[in-house]
């Protein structure tokens, strides 16, 4: 799939792609031509992925990549159509690529390509506040509302019946129908990710967007980050209450609940129908299962299977924890 | 009291009323008009109210409301001026009516009154900054400060000497003299109440408003949202600092000083002189009495008695949580 | 050094300063003028300081100062050089001075000098967003970015290469080069500090500022508190997720790494290369050393000395926690 809100770069000789990694081109055919770069489920042939954890080698087994940045001993987990390219430091050798290919993606300057609203065509089809700022190739659908102030940055696809808030800022999303964005949240800016590098951390490009399905309530103050190499997804009918941080890269499944303050680390993925008391915090990269209820407050630092009911720091069975805290 | 922001739609025959829920008219006159709904405490003859648990007995007790919507094991507590409505869900019938009477408060879209102040009778009276919003009916009184890019929407009351920061935006509010209200917060809009409904929750109306009493501070970033069917009411000389929220029909008494984070459930009561460290977290529908004390990170979940000190998650005797975290 | 930010209305003649504070001239030379005030580290000849607590006795051992606020019981520490006044509340009385030399200060209405930066010499040096607003003498590197309807505040200092987000507000702060802040920030705004005083709190002066050092990051509606009579610094190459509230006077050290929705109470002091998990906070005037790592959520309610890994509430070592909680 193309992506609409970063421009790819490539093709790139492979060739070139070594010289950047600084990687030693062993029996390699130095012209073959690198079309793009993506994760180990959706690259394609004559495109680069990587592999940087046993975690995911069931994933590795499969990939239709070309090639694939990974560690010496994980190469024998993928198949013989991809070639390795052994490195030091899987991720950030990643992230060089990827911003090769996506050079915009690294920063998140303001958009300059907004405009007012009432010198857009949608000044007639969208009920709109004051000072409304909307990007080039912006898409809205019928009968949306978007309060005073709100920028609507390039490229972001709004579906019909969304109400937006005032003071809102969205970038890098798809927003379907029926949506409600309270005001002054911040959709779609870069995820909180670097190499931490003496006196000058090094910043990795994000490339993935944050998708809203229908029905879903954000509250108001909430901030979404967009995915690094995948999107942050929030499911279909799901309520975000006020001052919610949902990190890059996360999914939220359908029908959950969130109350205010919660806070959810980077790629953790969360089921259907799980609701999360106000104040409860969730580490990064766990899994969430179906109809998870969490307690206020708690911290939640492994994966919780399916129908759990957990409280505390660190959250643990609910009934142990009354019990402990009687 | 004829409420300011929602319109009253009624009065409406109670034979309407019955056919919108779907009850049957055992003997009632159904000619009867319903002038307003309202709560146990609140309401008068020829209103309707709720009662939907044991708690409220002493107030279900004196109601003055002509009908009732309650539940078959509560009706006997309703003084015999008053006729029992009996139905499934007590809540979820209430915010049916009250949607037929406030219909204009299930939904938070952006205020399209709003005039640059510049336009209004204000331009003498206040001190405004650039791009200041003002929507119809709104009343401020004399030596106020309004910031840049903030919006006062339509028929809220900001009292004399307030001084309103940058980028805020206020809805549905009554301000008293002397308050301040930093950059970046949203006070009135509607709570984060609905009835959880597979794909499409139903948004349930809120007709109360935020109420802030003289002498107030509320920090940056802040969230109040108004009240359901009771008002959130921020108690006079009460301090907040950045990144509170206060969530729908919270009251807080007065010289209250409440640090940064802190995040306050809907419905709970807090006393005067109460005292909040920083990312506390207090659980809904609780009372917290007056000159309590608690410590900062704390998770109250249950009521806390006058007088007391608490700490911890969840929160328990403050000498008892040092006890046993030495 | 000149407060760019906070005109001294000084120099007060030490009689006058007597008189504002109650206290009877015994033998001091009422001609005496007093040219500024400041705390015992930094204040010189001629200008009053304050000492309130045994904690800073080897700092009031060397003060310049002339004059210095301070209790009956802790005036033996002070030099010769140096006359005591003696009151009964050091804070209090430090603040009606304060508030004497800087009146400004107290208070933090919008600036009303802020022009659109289309109408300064910005227009030409800068890459700017729709509605910007700049107060005057405010000075910006070159190769900086500052989006849509942000408000940069009178005297605001930026480096070059920086880039501020949308709807940010930055007052009373030195930015440094190559610093990004992103959108919805509040920086420089005073910090919650104040007397409480039943109906009627006094607040008391904040002629402290922001620093943001080079190569800094702060996250989406983070807000930082300029300090009261010290600076709140953020230290080279440290970054802040969103939803940060950094109180006044915290100093962070560089190369530190802090989590979304973290909190950090007033005048705690951090070092170098400081690791901070989500929604941890940190009560205030705590010294937390250099290397150290706090796990998410925590609660950190005392010192930590250097290279310390601690995690929960209240924070204890990282295996201690594990343990307990296996």
């Amino acid at each position: 799939m193309v992506n609409p809100f970063f421009k790819n770069n490539g093709p790139f000789k492979i060739s070139e792609l070594l010289k950047t990694l600084n990687i030693k081109d062993d029996g390699i055919d130095l012209n073959i031509e690198i079309h793009d770069i993506n994760d180990l489920l959706n690259s394609k042939e004559n495109e680069i992925t990587f592999f940087h954890s046993k975690k995911y080698r069931n994933l590795a087994n499969k990939t239709k990549a070309s090639f694939c940045i990974t560690f010496e001993n994980l190469k024998i987990d993928l198949p013989k159509t991809c070639t390795p390219l052994i490195v030091e430091n899987v991720l950030l050798s990643t992230s060089i690529l990827t911003e090769k290919f996506y050079p915009s993606s690294i920063n998140d300057e303001f958009d300059n390509s907004v405009k007012h609203i009432e010198e857009t065509n949608y000044q007639k089809k969208t009920n709109f506040g004051k000072n409304v700022l909307i990007g080039d190739n912006v898409s809205i659908g019928s009968n949306c509302f978007i309060g005073h102030n709100s920028i609507i940055e390039k490229n972001v696809i709004i579906g019909s019946n969304c109400s937006i808030g005032s003071n809102v800022i969205i970038r890098n999303s798809l927003i379907h129908n029926n949506v409600k964005i309270l005001d002054n949240c911040v959709i779609g800016k870069h995820g909180f990710g670097f190499f931490p590098k003496k006196d000058n951390n090094l910043r990795y490009p994000h490339i993935g967007i944050v998708i809203i399905e229908e029905n879903c309530e954000i509250g108001c103050s909430s901030t979404i980050d967009r995915g690094s190499m995948s999107n942050t997804v929030v499911g279909k009918n799901t309520y975000l209450d006020n001052q919610i941080h949902i990190a890059h890269n996360v999914k939220i499944g359908k029908n959950s609940i969130i109350a205010g303050q919660v806070g959810i680390a980077g790629s953790s993925i969360l089921g259907e129908n799980v609701k999360i008391g106000g104040q409860a915090g969730i580490s990064g990269h766990l899994k969430i299962g179906n109809n998870v209820e969490i307690g206020g407050g708690s911290g939640v630092i492994k994966d919780i299977p399916d129908n759990s009911k957990v409280m505390g720091y660190p959250a643990k069975n609910f009934r142990d924890f009354l019990k402990e805290n009687r």
